[in-house]
């Protein structure tokens, strides 16, 4: 379930100098291609890593509720903008280890987007509800959106647009922020379902959306003028007994694999395999619990599975071309999140209840290595810095 | 044509001393995710270019001949491995602004790439052919893999390997350096065709050979095993006059918009259209000349061509779902690459007669600003170190 809490309203707090470096290169002059950030769920901290040494550089504290958290980077790979539970905003030199700067720009927020330009930073809330939009420098207050609803699976778009889905109303909000950031132009696209719980870009055009409160999903064509929505899977679950759901599964573990897309399905143990064209479900896969995160390798070949708890120590990986599972690994105790590197050699997962992060070779499945942390979540290599729709 | 030098065969050649700064922030810290190089074909020497500012950071010379040349980054996004005409092979670090190594490996070379592992860096050869392999750090030679005849379209390959096609025996090879890099695994794949004249990788699973000597293409499916053969575009161009041929068309333009490919026609002023799945043309584009890169602007929604002479002062913008040239701009003499910033805002385009790289907005098309460079010619950015088969 979606579990909205309601914490005291904050704005604008002063910068939290509560950073803290520990092995600390700070300041060393290298290249950020290879850098990753962690999320460190319980004490409000984040942790830089080195995918090439497989190590961790140092620690930056001060970030408040990470208790779900994700993350965006600048253009020039070297600042992380933290989302965390409790409406905080916080940007992190990852080069230096340092807190940039913090805002508290809400009560209680659900993650957020960087532009297409790397200017504006944009913040998807619960509590108000709506999206508000940052200055990527100086984390100054740009636009507020309110939307009449929590808003879920903020994406920034192709040419200076912000996408949202709101809880509430059932509806995808465009916002283009080309001409004014501060008065960005709305497209309000109603009817798309009861209860999007998230959403998802693929590949510039198409933004996926998934529903809580109905069966099947909606894909919102953004290029067609004005965008054109259809319904995918639309008989998915309808015969059968739901199971109660641990974990909500996260969109952004969807895949396009060739012409096709995997996808968690909520509340059972099966992946669920969609044309990509059409919309039609063209095969399920059986799995050892209920799915949180489906992600293809990055040539596509292989998709890697984790699970909701009880089953959240085993991670599957599934053949893209036989839809058969080729692989079970148990790496680690409360996987909560995997991350290929860019080119797909190695996958990390956090093991949260290990308070490690485990290194596995992608193609022997073998153990490469592991990374201190205390209870990791998510994994965030730099390259997202150039990747839309994240 | 293809042009094959003979120049003298020099070897291991001792590091030219010959780098040098000019405005030089040299061992800035900074992040590298939004620097980029331009080859200076004419004087041998590269840019490094700040995509955030659009300026020149620094000029590195002592390269060699870079009169057809490319280059690939190192994982950490800070060091270019430059593949020269001559056979030079130079490393250059990007934020120190300096040569760091430099081999003369052969004596004309054609492009290179970069293992997945960031561990060996390959080199496609003319003279004497084959592909030989280098280690990263050092570029002391770790492999020598004669083929008895010229090479293109070296490419990397998930999973630890290298794919090439030869010129004179219209071959595929894979070399799997995944047990042993200095005696790769060799698959040979015969019969693709006569006079391979360059290759592309799309998606990690297809492997894309241009055919000079024959008409039609042929795609590599490199998930089947054995390797898959299948022709595309048989019939392309057989019942057409040819023209001259002023500049061969690089594959590296090929794109794969959807589920569509779009290449430039050999010869032709027109842009081919192919379904992926089958290989059969599925349109034309008549345009301004003999097209030599196709590129796709990263969401899809767009593709911009440049043009041979005597139509290189010549840019067209064709709409990726109508199919139609929706824009021609002149943006200066002798368009010779055409680079879009990761996330598609800007696209960078070397105007080598003009002596400047000038920078469009890539969806209102007007001009942003310029970058003074010497004869450029390739334009180079640093997420590429985070995708395979460049």
């Amino acid at each position: 379930m979606i579990r909205v809490t309601l914490t005291a309203l904050a704005l604008i707090a002063p910068l939290a100098a509560a950073a803290q470096q520990t092995p600390a290169p700070a300041g060393e002059v290298r290249g950020t291609g290879d850098l990753g950030v962690v999320i460190e769920r319980a004490t409000g901290s984040v942790l830089v890593v080195d995918q090439s040494e497989r190590a961790a550089l140092c620690r930056v504290e001060g970030l408040g509720d990470l208790s779900h958290a994700s993350l965006v980077f600048s253009p020039d790979a070297r600042f992380a903008y933290v989302f965390g539970r409790d409406g905080g905003l916080s940007k992190v030199d990852i080069l230096t280890c340092t807190l940039n700067g913090r805002v508290v720009q809400a009560g209680n927020a659900i993650g957020g987007a960087i532009s297409d330009d790397g200017r504006l930073v944009a913040v998807s809330n619960y509590e108000p509800g709506g999206v508000k939009v940052f200055d990527a420098d100086t984390l100054a207050p740009v636009a507020d959106v309110p939307m009449g609803s929590k808003t879920v699976g903020l994406a920034d778009a192709p040419g200076s647009r912000f996408v949202v889905a709101t809880w509430d109303t059932g509806e995808v909000w465009v916002l283009d922020h080309a001409a004014d950031p501060a008065k960005p132009a709305i497209t309000r696209i109603e009817g798309i379902g009861a209860n999007p719980y998230d959403a998802l870009l693929v590949g510039g055009r198409t933004y996926l959306v998934g529903l809580f409160g109905e069966k099947g999903l909606t894909a919102v064509d953004l290029w067609a003028d004005p965008p054109a929505v259809k319904r995918i899977l639309p008989d998915y679950g309808k015969n059968e007994a739901d199971l109660p759901v641990y974990k909500m599964p996260h969109l952004q573990g969807w895949t396009l694999a060739g012409a096709t897309y995997a996808l968690p399905a909520v509340g059972l143990h099966q992946v669920l395999w969609a044309d990509a064209a059409t919309g039609a479900e063209t095969g399920r896969t059986d799995v050892a619990g209920q799915p949180v995160f489906v992600t293809a390798r990055p040539d596509g070949r292989e998709l890697w599975v984790n699970f909701a708890p009880p089953d959240n120590g085993t991670v599957q990986v599934i053949d893209a071309m036989t839809h058969e599972v080729k692989q079970t690994l148990q790496p680690g105790k409360g996987v909560l999140h995997m991350e290929f590197t860019p080119r797909g050699r190695e996958v990390w997962l956090s093991a949260r209840d290990d308070d490690k992060v485990v290194i596995h070779d992608s193609r022997t499945y073998e153990k490469l290595g592991e990374v201190p942390a205390r209870a990791p979540s998510g994994i965030f290599f730099t390259d997202r810095a150039h990747r839309g729709g994240l």
